[in-house]
């Protein structure tokens, strides 16, 4: 199999990314289907081949927000597959027909405790992608805090 | 030099802490002084030996918020110095008399290029704390938009 071109896989060599590949099923999944649960155990890390998943958080028991739109071929999710405790952070929704990559969590652990040049590759770059989002997140916080703000102002 | 106990260094062998302890130095800082600011290159990683260091983030020109008090011994920031594009996500200052410990970001990076057991170790530790701030991030935004829901239902 071809992996497409994935953050996680940024640097990786090709043999490396062979030992990835190796690992790695296809799966189809119909428009409407759930692929996990926030907070659920995290068995399994997703690439997008082929549609769209929507990862959402919910705020209470009505109100669900989108946190992202997956919709790029290499597209990657499900990454509390790769960090204790294991676990997903939000829910993911297939909001098309769509055809996944599909990577167990145990194989890709055993794959970067016996190749740690890999898994040094792969965690770098995770931890940057995090870091970028932390920083997308602060400045969403940032802009709800001024609306506060504002309003509060001219109340 | 011991180093402080410190989640980054989670899961490294003896000898892989002394390596990093002998690119450690140590330095005082004096209350008030800041040590660096949000988006500058991200030269050096800190970790707080004694003392306290507020990490902050500008919302405009006015207003700061605090994003994190570093208090306890081993608290370790400016964690932009082990990422590209090497920059810092938030502005650091002494609130008290601090000892910190100063590791150059050429050196841990070299450290962990020549090691890359040691570098997927401390990168894992990393990408599990960001995973797990995001998610407390994502939980803040939360409560500022039930608070909008809220004042929007009521005004």
């Amino acid at each position: 199999m071809q992996l497409p071109s994935c953050y996680l896989f940024e640097r990786l060599s090709e043999p490396q990314k062979d030992r990835i590949a190796a690992i790695t099923l296809e799966k189809e999944i119909r428009k409407g289907e759930w692929l996990f649960q926030e907070g659920q155990e995290a068995k399994r890390l997703f690439l997008l081949r082929k549609g769209t998943v929507e990862l959402v958080t919910l705020v209470n028991d009505s109100i669900e927000i989108p946190i992202t739109i997956v919709r790029s071929t290499g597209g990657c999710f499900g990454i509390g597959a790769l960090v204790e405790p294991y676990r997903y952070s939000l829910s993911a929704r297939c909001t098309d027909d769509s055809t996944l990559l599909v990577i167990n969590q145990a194989d890709i652990k055993e794959l970067i405790r016996t190749d740690s040049d890999l898994g040094c590759t792969i965690m770098t770059n995770l931890a940057q992608k995090l870091l970028d989002r932390l920083k997308e997140t602060r400045q969403e916080s940032k802009i709800h805090i001024n609306t506060l703000i504002k309003s509060a102002a001219f109340s």
